[in-house]
């Protein structure tokens, strides 16, 4: 039996994985402070959301069951992401921190927190789909990584909880050779195409099935940042980096984007959405053509590992292929590899929405409590 | 940094599964020598097959270029389990015992020699699917259940490479209900059926398929043992138990066998392929049957978590289900939960074969690595 330890958890965003984060962790805390060998005591000391933070100087444990109305009471004002680092830095015990926002100034600290020991887990892609640099700044801090700092670990970040980048990691670590992955990386895409052109037929028109995915909250805010291809272009960034290709950022590949020129700059996304019939005519051209060869039209990404080449956009497929068949706003990924052969290894399930991202969050939380030492 | 350390590995099985893992393990072990923070240096220092065994009294490293023929030419004479575990648990370094066997004796030992610190990673099913006392006593003992023994990892033992028990314990873990898992989980099963009965139409008579199956290498040298249902109905006994159903064997619960009361007693696997023609109008009417509803027959397991019903045997599927759709001899492993809803988290891919399933078992020894302190 080991003795008892304490690990302290800091969490930054209470949107909808937050909320659904926090829920978890107060499911499975207690299953490690009751372990038989080796209990663990999980104590939050810090939570924040954008505008305040709730924390105390002598790293008291925040309330797990009432931290929505005490954060609610809170009066400090948020902290940066160095005042955090600080903070964390100096506590008496290990830290994870998790961040559950997809802020471009928290990921930009991340090699800060790493290099003073603290762990990081995390869904915000853009710590690992902006440039190059920090990808290496982050891995060559983590102590899974070329440093020796805290552990950094990111499923959500493609796929949500989906077994996407550790199995990646375990094919490439074993020794396999990675030829290829294609799939549908999002699930507003899924939704939009597997509506549009289902396999049996059928579909309305282009924009009626944008302004349902909307209505049905399957789409951002402003659809754009959806039909702009970018959050697909990330996911991508962040599984050809992992397969070895030194991608420098998410706009350095061909994306295709399926906002029409001439709406990129309409001012709001309900403008958008009354203007997008007008362009109806050119997808229901695609889809007619797709139909004719014996198709259907989906928007993939693809990693050629072999000639470096990497894309999103709009492709055909038969109607027997796995990516044609998918359902709902269900996320598919195909892993081709030399060990694999010919079939390739497919991974396939939710990929958007609080509970399983939050739940890919939480396994790699608990993978860093098994390393922390 | 942290200082150097030397990890000792032992092997046992040097059949197909095993030859893969040496080869993935000698492409593996420099990486980790050579690590800039942690390195680790893995030595080899038992091999053992069934008639033999080599080994130093003083736990000399052994090549992992010429093991083939140092072992050919080693006279010493197979060592049992619980010698193994002497030897290993006097050892001056960690060990990690890897078990390419399928042997119910090494099994057995496990808990043994997880108590004497020594982990175990293994594809063996025989391990975690004969009695439930043995899997107690295995989880009991190691790191990584109740115990404070040596890790143990099986990922090989289903889907051979393909992470379903990693997939299946991290949703457990996480605190997600798993309410019934199905699938395909016999490369033998899956081409036969997928060939007996494609989606598209056509295949052949039964016996032919089996047959065929057999002279691809796709099935036992007998294949009564594919087509007696054990080797699925062992699967299902292991995700069953991951899944919190105290199942007490492979044999607790109904599993239907392809093989005709009539032939399972004839004396070679031989007379039994000869013999099985005559029984081919059986499996015809129910491939009629099938396409009379507009589907297919598929040879499956399910666990039916809240009932508590584990089944393995034959199902009619829809054409558009993903189990229809399979090809070659792929398995497809659906976990239904709460937090996926109606649309399954899907595995599927190659689940046999040397390379993948040394595959899992390379990743699970990493795994341990990690682990270790």
């Amino acid at each position: 039996m080991s003795p008892p330890r304490q690990i302290f958890i800091a969490i930054v965003g209470t949107g909808g994985v937050g909320k659904c984060f926090l829920d978890q962790l107060h499911a499975i805390a207690p299953r490690f402070s009751q372990s038989q060998t080796a209990p663990t005591y999980l104590s939050l000391i810090l939570l924040a959301r954008s505008s305040k933070v709730l924390h105390s100087p002598d790293y008291r444990s925040l309330s797990l069951t009432t931290w929505e109305k005490d954060l609610a009471a809170s009066n400090t004002p948020a902290l940066n992401p160095t005042q955090i680092a600080d903070y964390l830095g100096a506590a008496p015990s290990k830290v994870i921190l998790v961040d559950n926002t997809s802020n471009q100034d928290i990921a930009d600290a991340y090699p800060l927190f790493l290099k003073k020991g603290i762990s990081v887990v995390t869904p915000n892609k853009k710590a690992f789909s902006s440039s190059y640099a920090l990808w290496q700044a982050i891995y060559g801090a983590a102590g899974n990584g070329s440093g020796s700092g805290g552990f950094v670990f990111h499923e959500s970040s493609v796929g949500a909880g989906l077994p996407v980048i550790s199995t990646l990691k375990e094919l490439v670590e074993t020794g396999d050779e990675v030829t290829k992955i294609e799939g549908v990386f999002s699930g507003t895409m899924s939704f939009l195409f597997n509506s549009f052109m289902p396999v049996g037929g059928g579909g309305g028109a282009f924009s009626a099935e944008v302004k349902k995915a909307k209505e049905l909250g399957y789409t951002e805010p402003d659809p754009r940042d959806d039909l702009n291809g970018l959050d697909v272009a990330r996911k991508l960034t962040i599984l050809a980096r992992l397969s070895g290709l030194p991608v420098e950022s998410p706009t350095s590949f061909p994306v295709q984007s399926l906002i029409p020129k001439e709406l990129e700059s309409v001012s709001s996304g309900d403008e958008f959405l009354e203007k997008l019939p007008q362009f109806d005519g050119e997808m229901d051209k695609l889809k007619e053509e797709a139909a004719k060869e014996g198709k259907v039209v989906r928007f993939v990404g693809s990693i050629d590992v072999a000639s470096k080449s990497v894309k999103v956009g709009l492709e055909k497929f038969d109607l027997s292929h796995p990516i044609a068949g998918l359902k709902g706003s269900d996320n598919i990924i195909n892993f081709y590899t030399k060990r694999y052969g010919s079939n390739p290894l497919i991974i396939q399930g939710a990929g958007a929405g609080g509970d399983v991202t939050a739940m890919g969050v939480s396994g790699d939380l608990i993978k860093v409590l098994r390393l922390l030492r």
